[in-house]
């Protein structure tokens, strides 16, 4: 039985959402996420984002999540701005187009895009006098963390914000990884650092993804700009995302924002991340990017693939012109430091 | 606090699945449906179904399963022919349409409709010269049981099969509530009742409804007729279905299926059902539809929907002209005996 | 040779924008209907709209122009009411739900729907707590004329106007045959009847049909509600309708408007039509409904129908339960007196 | 007045086709493209790829007949794999998008794709195990000529068209310029030019531009490939193209086909190009991309710009980073020679 590093989401959930679940199985709620467990997450989350004013939404899963939000802000003939990497471009099997929208893809060799390719976009589409030919760009969409396991820094992310904001387009955060890069971001900030707060402040809507962090499923939405909120439940129903048991999402969200849960099992993640990530640089391997949280993308010799293989699991990400291969090691909440411990020996005794 | 009648999605999911949830919560599994529990799963309800030959998928709710079904089936132009009471229809804020295509409602008093019915619209149809400015009818929709509690018949379902065969379109059933339906079926019809082999003998897909019948969450796709299975993860993954932690939904239908708990679970809830009917009848009233499964529908006057509102939840169905309401109740696998007991006591006084 | 009454496209265009096609044809314009022509021709609809502040814009047919129109004004959750038998909802194979929207048909004898059934649907919807679970009713269409024959009164109208108003839902008038009927009103109503002022007043969007009006091909939308002017030429481009040559229609249509030959042309077919109807009604034939503009459905015996079909072509409309037929007659600008007076002939020999 | 060379539509349609449409002007026909003029078009067309078996169908303009075809063919995960600078990509405000499918775009300097990248892009979409998370390359798209004025030969269209079906991915064709693309194939290549004969071979699906080459407006629609055939008249309704007044198209085909008028009007155009290329050629203007259709794409410095903008109609194609500017010439079947020599003459006294 190899341990498996391929993803963050190989296990099940924190024990006390496994315990808040058979805790509260019997009581009797509506549905859809109109019950009580809901409304108590969505004022933990409220106050983690310093902001009362905040609609939450609680859906099922990241591909429905980024569909529902993208398809609740475009009209018809608005695109997407996004990173030519970005999870919605690559991984949700058009579930944009199927929704009727062009995804704009800017390049981006880290996952992330800048403030300037933004504003350059915007700037060339609405200076073109015919520009009704062309999918007008509607709305700009990121990722923090990014799929390549990069993050913003408060500076590029404010100067992002300001430019949709000087178009008047929404900034849309994917946080699928929210909490992984929020813990890189302590790590490499400090005081600095993004928190909920930045992201309530500086996006119109973004969300905490818990699938990958530590819930057995569901990711919140925060839609923080008053022009986004209107019949956003008709978009989740129509999206296939409206839980019958919406229950299920808010006893897991309570659980994890009551008192700081969620950080601090992304924080464990990135730590051990950076253990691994510490033992490959002593080996001198290189880096595919450059990536502080919990996904790490070292490049090894298909020699040293292959010795891995046997014990552990984890993606192949990239094959190189060169002949080697990135391959991804991924941490979570649920990764036990012994694992650890086991593939950093691994590592040097490559 | 009142007791609640008013769904059966009310309270979390069987004991059996909440200790199995519980005991695999740690054991790491690859993602997407591809790991063992769904498996297992999978095995589980191909036997069931006598058919090793059928693939299975599990998605997480019904709004979802069918807007991905009917979008995997049909081509732009054609629609789905449906009872206009249809889920699809009627409470799916235009999911089958935002996918792109038509609804095509049949009258239906009940919920359901007839093989005459299906074979009128479907000869209506093809025998017009100039069908192709209408939008061509592409499958049969129909649920079991439907969203009026009703059931078909062995007889009424197999002629449906039939007029669908001979035009060579599929038939697809809605089962989000088959097990309370084939409950229903074998108290109705005894050794003639509808069982998983018929459904799949029957219908060219359809599923097995979880959500509402003791599981916290999906629905089990059956794909029977050899030219649907083509690419079907393609479209599970587009409409947002497709969980990261698939083991969770593998690990619930392996509860259900392991050794007939899906069944049993119905039972007991049709049963309930038929304990709360008799009190009514008994009283003498009348009912908007003659539901044999979990769902009844007793018309009220509205003194007496005020007096049974102070201690019961249950739905407004229907205002009627004559100023009465049809409200539902709705029994579970989760309604405690005590509960009909005070339900039926309350319904003795009035 | 038979004599065709199927429809009023049978021919091609009117002498002048014959005579005006051949004298522009090597004049250079620019595209997409920015050329002269159409500035020209726009002039003359605001004029005779009275109203120069609406936008006019000039599309190809109107399927397209109704799925244009409708995809510009909904939210994808939002569905359009209008009568069961109105064009968008039997006979444009699904082009609306194509762009993702469900037609919410209300039930029409005679192609009319009333400001009641609109005010009830709405409230409807809006009453119900769990209304996202159902598709929005976000505009209003309806045709003037319907499709069948028929025309709303100023009373009738008006009233839809306020309902739509007070609900702040945008009414859209498909005037595919708005000629035919506005010079049925006149006839019926005199100083009373309903113009292009009054469109321009009670309707938010509404379009005048050029394809059956004496155009080869074309429809002048006219937007008068400012809040859905914005980007429209976005959505005609989406839509296919952005002719490359635009300048046709702005041609076409400033010869039609530039002195009242739009109405002239559709007085003289209205006139036809009077004929023929008073031919019927003298051999006291009935209709199946009783429709005072270009198009006519006297019910026939199958006899009669197979006697007239030697040397005349209509529509077969539907076959009624007693075994007789509904059948249209239908003139256009076209129709030449001998060609009614030789139908007219062949009625009185029946 | 400026002189207009800014694109191939600027002026009505040849003098055959407006005699024609005259001639034929109050003859009565039915509508929707089943009259006897489009059966006579659609016959010479078949005449003119030697292939009596293909279908024939016309359409009004380019986009609207791209988002038809792909609509045909895709399944909901499917996309289209094509140049960056395809039409479909660039130029039509997302149409394909909006019928639900991502576009595939390939890097490309010159407007064409290789059977090399094609292949390499299938390859790697199928030997990927989680595909499903991505969407599947459906088809191929390619111009001829395309945007940019450039041509495929025949080893390269071949190869593309043999990648194709080692992959039973059908292969599209857009000709909205395809004469003037087979025009330019016989200058350079001579008895190996391409021809429709090779595209009714090479391609699945491919159209006749009518718009751009001497027709009013209109695109005639070849399916050579019989699994794409059925249901075809379907797509055209829903995708708004079907032109009540059909004959108009079959009119304007027939005019164009009876004779080799098409191809008449498409060289001609191409020889009037060629003499603006060989007067910038003498002057050492470079060029963008090397063009030998009706479309020429020197680079200017601003000041040339701007003096002949005095006198001269035509495109800013793109900014270049030296500051220079590529302009687009455009001939047409309607350019005179005097023009021809005017601009000739401005040219070298630039």
């Amino acid at each position: 039985m190899k341990t498996l590093f391929t993803s963050d989401y190989c296990e099940g959930a924190l024990p006390r959402i496994m315990q808040r679940l058979q805790e509260t199985n019997m009581v009797q709620t509506v549905g859809y996420g109109e019950d009580d467990f809901c409304a108590q997450a969505r004022e933990y989350i409220r106050k983690a984002c310093d902001r009362p004013d905040v609609d939450v939404h609680f859906l099922v899963g990241g591909t429905q999540t980024n569909a529902t939000v993208i398809s609740s802000i475009l009209k018809p003939y608005q695109g997407v701005l996004c990173a030519e990497s970005g999870h919605i471009n690559v991984h949700e099997t058009g579930a944009v187009e199927h929704g009727g929208h062009k995804i704009l893809a800017l390049p981006s060799p880290d996952g992330k895009i800048t403030a300037k390719q933004v504003g350059d976009a915007l700037d060339e589409h609405f200076s073109d006098a015919n520009h009704e030919h062309m999918v007008m760009p509607g709305m700009v969409y990121i990722s923090f963390s990014t799929e390549s396991g990069t993050i913003y820094s408060r500076e590029e992310l404010t100067a992002i914000s300001e430019v949709c904001r000087s178009f008047d387009i929404p900034l849309f955060v994917d946080g699928a990884r929210l909490g992984y890069g929020m813990a890189a971001s302590e790590l490499l900030e400090g005081e600095n650092a993004l928190t909920l707060k930045d992201f309530a402040k500086l996006a119109d809507v973004f969300y905490i993804g818990g699938t990958k962090q530590g819930a057995l499923f569901g990711e919140a939405v925060v839609i923080t700009n008053d022009a986004l909120k209107e019949d956003f439940r008709y978009c989740i129903k129509q999206g296939g995302g409206m839980l019958a048991k919406g229950r299920l999402l808010g006893i897991q969200f309570a659980a994890l924002f009551e008192d700081g849960l969620y950080m601090d099992a992304a924080r464990g993640a990135v730590l051990k991340a950076a253990r691994i990530r510490k033992a490959l640089e002593d080996k001198h391997f290189e880096f595919l990017v450059d990536s502080p949280t919990n996904q790490i993308f070292p490049i090894l010799t298909n020699e040293q693939v292959e010795k891995m293989d046997k014990d552990f699991g984890f993606e192949i990400w990239k094959r190189l012109p060169d002949g080697r291969t990135a391959v991804r090691f991924c941490t979570s909440w649920a990764t036990p430091e012994a694992n650890v411990t086991r593939l950093v020996g691994a590592i040097r005794g490559l």
